[in-house]
């Protein structure tokens, strides 16, 4: 049994950025800067833009960092994303969800151009995700990919079986697994709320990927000897036995499906790790003008 | 066992939208205008976009034949593409493929503004179905969920199996009927050239969309008993049971899988009738801006 590590698996793909980073300043290339929005300034979301920040910096990017008050009007943070849209300095930018309420998320998403939508959820992306064309694929299937990629994981004719149909996870995943391409070529099993005998359905899989949000669901009853399991869950629980009193759980009983597998990832240490370098590597792609 | 009367349900939706056209006439509002470029003269592409002038005649919409010679450049056809864009008069349009070597398909599907592209092809409107928002639907489908849903037929927690990954049939049509609505609510299983016990997988399913175009490959072995079999495929081969000395064949061994099956669409007269039917509806949406 190998346990993917995303951890490594991230600083590996970091490194290599930045080293190209490197060669396009000696260069006198243009260096990639990514831009982020942040609306209001709740907790989780100056964690989450503080660590893109902090991993362009890490691997040489510049990076722009918008703060809107929480009280911004849809209308305003749609002039902010235009100007960000026409401003040739920056490659790519994201706007950190969730927003407060008195803005459309769809609305926002689809103001940004696709040229700079380096988290991948401009329907023109999307859509070229579906239809094979280059394009920025969101960052948690892009890293779910470069992991199985990197430990040359077999997947032609394999059955996956993904469980969640989100549009950032389950969905997207359960079309890129089915590409005629490397990693690809499953036969694929989207499953949800609405489907019956799980169980049996994940029995007979290859790789299942999970991603219903569910803490430790998976069982070893659904997991059949030699699966490649890949956890997108995570859920924060308490806990007597860590500092902070709390610790994350994947959507997989890891202590008792690990043993029965070829390949698994943890939680936390696995998939996670790989959604900011996913980020940068879409940002690097948009920087050397790869898509569009 | 039902047989799926794909032309009986043709007929009947286009009844519906002739009647909503004789009421925007005489409420004085815009007909619907549906236009068409066709390159070249090849016979199954003149074929083709006669049936779809027909069908407009049929329903009281205008439509709009553009015709260019074989040898257009692609320059002067997105040039065309761009003024039909630009036409107010114009709700939506078509260019029939396939094109001759010198022009890229992807360019001039890319090249269509999406308001106006009622096949559903460009990125755009693919990504805009992968995420559940309004669009127009591609033809095959579009077809295939009308008749899901004139039939009644259920859906919700069945297992689909689709066979076949192409991006204007197999893939869509997939991601369709994992949707969490009606149609929809499927467990899909996507399967392809590199599946492996492809007839297991088929044995198991409640549904199965066959649209890999291989003539009478899917039978009777493959189906369970009480099976919907939904029949996309079309092979003309040679005849002298026919006048003309060729008939259609779809994917599906008929004789010997229809009577296992709860319903079934027979090749022609299935899924066939419904393609133009489809457009006609996606360009009714687009005259009265349901979608943009």
């Amino acid at each position: 049994m190998t346990i993917i590590d995303g951890k490594k698996i991230s600083e590996e793909i970091q490194s290599e950025i930045a080293e190209e980073v490197l060669k396009i300043k000696s260069s006198g290339g243009k260096i990639p800067n990514l831009a982020a929005i942040l609306v209001g300034n709740s907790g989780a979301s100056e964690i989450y833009v503080g660590g893109k920040v902090k991993a362009c910096e890490k691997v040489g990017f510049k990076s722009t960092l918008v703060r809107l008050p929480a009280s911004v009007s849809e209308n305003d943070l749609l002039k902010t994303i235009a100007e960000l849209n026409d401003d040739k300095d920056i490659d790519g930018f994201i706007v950190q969800l969730p927003l407060p309420k008195q803005i459309s998320e769809q609305k926002v998403i689809e103001a940004i151009t696709p040229e700079k939508d380096v988290d991948g959820f401009h329907p023109a992306n999307v859509g070229r995700m579906a239809l094979n064309l280059p394009t920025y694929l969101p960052a948690t299937p892009y890293g779910i990919l470069q992991l199985i990629e990197r430990y040359k994981i077999e997947t032609a004719g394999k059955h996956c079986v993904v469980i969640g149909r989100s549009h950032i996870v389950g969905s997207p995943i359960s079309i890129l697994m089915a590409r005629n391409t490397y990693p690809g070529n499953c036969t694929i099993t989207l499953t949800h709320s609405k489907t019956k005998n799980l169980k049996e359905i994940c029995m007979n899989a290859d790789i299942i990927i999970a991603a219903l949000g569910k803490a430790e669901f998976l069982t070893a009853e659904y997991v059949k000897h030699g699966a490649v399991v890949i956890d997108i869950g995570i859920t924060r629980v308490k806990s007597d036995k860590t500092k902070s009193g709390w610790k994350l759980l994947g959507d997989v009983k890891y202590d008792e499906v690990a043993p029965k597998c070829s390949f698994i990832t943890p939680v936390p240490g696995g998939v996670g790790p790989m959604t900011i370098t996913s980020l940068l590597m879409n940002t690097l792609k948009a920087s050397k003008k790869e898509i569009y």
